[in-house]
């Protein structure tokens, strides 16, 4: 493949970002976020989809189609990252790098968001940056799949 | 707004009230429900609209949509109550208040039905009044958005 | 019966309601629940008694009590909700539905305040709507002794 | 001494005996729990007094009272049995035997009940005999002071 | 009905059987799974339907149309198996019984997948036998409405 | 049946009383005990015999065995009540009272020693009044079967 | 071999089987169970033999013996399921398979009946389908050794 | 206020000082207690008033007249430290500071009296001095109220 | 006595020793084990005797006789070791010292086995070392008895 | 001894006080704290010296030279208070009293603070006083050596 | 300050990097990573300066010192990131930002390496990434002071 | 190496041996210890050195440099035995036995005392023999570098 392709998985409620609890998530809108990391995809020499759902199932089948098209997945999936089994089994199930990212500290929250059901089967995890932690997320996957 | 709005969502198995499980549930339908509901409303000089779905992602798409129409939300979450913490999260994120309700009263059942991950982020909780807690819920929902 | 009777019964702590973090539970004294209560016992068709202690074995007391007198009780129990199991073991032996009501939403406070060991025993809970609970509890009742 | 005297204590809502679940706690009023009791004591050749309270403060005035008329205690503390440290710290302070009874088996109901605060400061336990426990009760207290 | 139909369920991520860690599930694909069923089920007289998503909302639906057509399910939930509380629900609102098969052994494998909250409302369980689970939960499902 | 016969059991380690731990377990023998109970008996109008062994299937064996000869059972088990299930289901598989009884007071001790796993299947326990719990174990039987 | 042997092992109290809670496990006997057993055996040219008894060691012993005359094992362990880590280690040290059957529904039941130490260590796990579990077991164990 | 005054609060069992317990709780009485601690008030320039009781109720209600005559209370709670959420409540509920104090080190006790519910709305806590707590309860006092 | 003698009891599937699991147990038997044991013995003038069984009865029983004939115990329980406490309570009832000993590193394997209900009984406990734990049980045993 | 010496530690991150949140631990620094110890001892006819280090370690190494020269210690082990089992060990081996001391109410903060693995070993406990704990520990220690 | 400098503080046992379990770390050696580092930090303009320790109390101290010279801190605390709180307390304390990176992914791994101590009070954590974690840190760092 | 030369390593308070506790760790002190080991090693053909420190980073430091200069560790880690993760990873990162040795046996103490973070790392334990445990420790690592 000449140019390399990313896809970014965003979960239930990202949609509302930029006007939910902006003291947690920040000003910056879901679009504004993708403009950031086309910037950063455009400068490593990568494509980038985006694919935002609030539905489980959907996350899912995005996943399972991902290898087809996609050298790696930066994934954001809010809150089902605290008890989406399903979702941890699609990630191992399919063949490709997958990248936690959380635009909020996530440890410096409620208890319940310590746990994420992904993590041990992601190639690593970045949170508390922001939007920039999708930026990290990037290079994070450019780094391994490189 | 001249007459306020609300909307009543209900989550998984909540359409097969009247056949499941009567001697919790009760004997009424979802439909006998909605008729009571909406003779409240008309008593309290609210419209209203029911949305009902198995679906946790359509639930969290309804209640995104839910603030640019209505005023606030009786919810009855299902089992989605225990476990989803996208839904929690969807309630937060909207503007308007949410009341939470049960037909049954989730604490002299399961262990498991005691834990409400909703329930710190909806207005208040009403539970075990069979039908009439859905009644309950527009009369507090009312008195809240007033 | 030709008017059926209810008693309210208030924990410790509510008597300084107004007084003790207004912030939680609001600015209204027992006396202007009382009379919020009355007016909606009124238009139910209702009378009620109050019954307010600081003493575990007092509220026992009136609990017992209270089947010679009274259809039902809207209970708020206050801190007492959290531990007391005579007062749980109370509920039970007598032989009229009791409402649960809090003023605050105990699932948005301390872990404890989540632990109800009386809601089991208690025809249903109503909580979080400051002190309109009261008001809603009363309606309960009505629709169950009605 | 020439005749010994008990206590018999009963906490809160033992007094409704006979008419509180008597498919747990039988059909026998605690009066007619008194007269067996007082006839078993009659054959072992003690007098007996009874003191009967929903309050844990007058239970641990009672306590403290004892040993000053009594040789020991036979003690159904009821609900207070699972909470109650004062209770415990009562039964430690004061210098003379108390047997712990309970007329149901508290192993065979909610988990709560299989913890006894006071168990490890009582001489023994009885559980599970109906009003038998009472009679049982006070045999093994005749055994200890004997 | 002359011929009696199944429904076989196959919740998250089934559909990539085969290629999904084989060394835990096999090499057998989805496809090569409903051959085995078909051929049993054909020995046995059975008619059946296979139904496959990765949808929460979709199997529940599935669930609930089903005793319009299918006299028992044959379910293998995948990672909904350890906390879909509202599948669990489903399977109890509705009427006809259902055969909780898993292909690995889940007892061998992390501590999360020890818990089945559908178990206590299945009918029974069938686990680590590898496709050939699901023959054995047809034939259990034979022996149950024979 | 003209006399009635009981059977008295002892688990793990009782057939070393007196010279065990004495301070725990006192310093009568087993030998002791027996004619203790026999006393007893021959006061109540029982005959009794007397079953002790190390092996948890001798025990369960002889429960199997006691309905047949037997017209209720005075269980001490040692510390096979702390974990042995299979001496639980034995209680219940057979048709016979079950009175557990211990010499010390299982409460006053290690943790380990307050959970009962026979205790919810008996009919009731007696523990911590040394060799005389035997004595009042024979009662409350008596008492049961009368 | 010509023919294949294996061996169904019954642990504490299913000898009495038939009249041990039948509302739990059924009417039949262990003897019945062994004819069905049987029958299945030799539609499926296996022979077969029974080892029952209420003594783990017995059923250890027989387990280590097992090798040397049987292709698998048929096991329902009892109550030993529970807590054998004894029995878990021999069905480890032992070469040939074991499958584990119920005849009740255990996560339908007690918690503690929830959980199995010998699971994570037989080849799989047949619950909850009356005496039919143990000839869906011997299915089961010719798909293996087949 | 020329000369400010403090209560000095005494819960279950305190009465008993001197005689309960000495080894750990010593062997000063209550008596010998409010001397040293009225000295202390004396050179500080309090007056101070003692209230003691074996009722959480009286208890409540002295700690909601507290404000209308005291500047501050120093309190030993007894074990009503360890469970008494309606004594956290009115700890809270009134407006002057609160010290808690303990004459043993709870710390070096029983498990359950490391826990105390009424510290985190406590000014501070002092343990393990011995009657000397009450004094450094008073001067502590003195510092925050001065 | 002249020469001091010695018991090693080995518990369930230690039979096996060489063929079970060698990866974790090593290649020894437990005849080779015994020779190594003897050869030690020799060099320190002990004599020494072996009981080897899968029963745990038998076990209590052996150590019950073992004072009259032996001077300590080196006791590898295998998986006894994790929930018998009836051997626990054994070892303290008999008056000689008991050495525990374990092949592998039992904290290097699963969570259960982490937990020694005999070891806070034991006069110490070495694990670890394969077969040679067990001479070094037999020194340590001299090192107490010497 | 004609001037009793006392020692006051302090562990890490206390050398940062006045700087660090003095929104929990005040405005004043550990130069200021030591000031008005210091007055306080000459009050109480005591020298002290003043003993600080970020390192567990060091900290230790004081503790075990203290006794050769001072009368006890006041310690303020910082966080090592919740997690140092190496600091407890010291305490206990060196033979003066300790005061466990604390600026803030560690019970009105995290949970993790609430655990004081030192506590059970100290004389006694003051917390939440802000620097005047450190005055309360010297006259505590003061009552203590006398 | 003309170019920013920043702090790369590596815990206990990463001097080891290369050599220690390179399966898990990978075989680039602190050295290595230092150049990768500086190379970024010239790329945006930082100065770098490294620190490592196997010390707690020099980390602590180190961290004290940097706000005098560094802007920010990157930390990769190694095992003290588990137990650590005097590491977390002195992250608050000072006023800089810290990044908690990680080499391996932390939670793939042992349970007990799941939990962070010092997490909630980092700007965020990045896992998982081998050596190139670090280089994700300071562009993270370069974010947040940039 | 002709010679083969071993470490033994003490961790925090072991400097003070025969004055601490002598109850619980003996009255020998450690240059007794060190007298016993010494001779050991003379006979088995070893030579040892002895390094002790109440400094976690020091005993880490010298693990790091043993690989060097000796052959294996015998380690008696004090309290750091129950905490330190980083003491843990540091005998994973270095390529030489470690052999775990305790002078208490650890069992028979404080519950957190039973739980060792160092033993799944370690070759093997040896714990409760008091200072013997040393010259066990030493056989111990003869026998694994023989």
């Amino acid at each position: 493949m000449c140019t390399q392709s990313i896809l970014v998985i965003n979960g239930p409620n990202l949609c509302l970002l930029g006007k939910r609890e902006p003291g947690i998530y920040g000003k910056l809108t879901l679009a504004d976020i993708e403009k950031m990391v086309r910037l950063e995809c455009d400068a490593l020499g990568f494509e980038c989809a985006f694919m935002t759902s609030n539905h489980e199932g959907e996350i899912i089948d995005a996943l399972h189609a991902a290898p087809f098209k996609y050298a790696g997945v930066v994934l954001n999936a809010g809150a089902l990252t605290h008890y989406s089994i399903a979702l941890r089994d699609a990630i191992v199930a399919v063949d490709i790098p997958c990248v936690e990212v959380h635009i909020s500290n996530v440890h410096a929250r409620e208890d319940f968001r310590r746990v994420s059901v992904i993590a041990p089967v992601c190639a690593g995890t970045i949170s508390g940056f922001g939007a920039y932690s999708y930026v990290l997320g990037v290079q994070a996957l450019k780094n391994i799949i490189g």
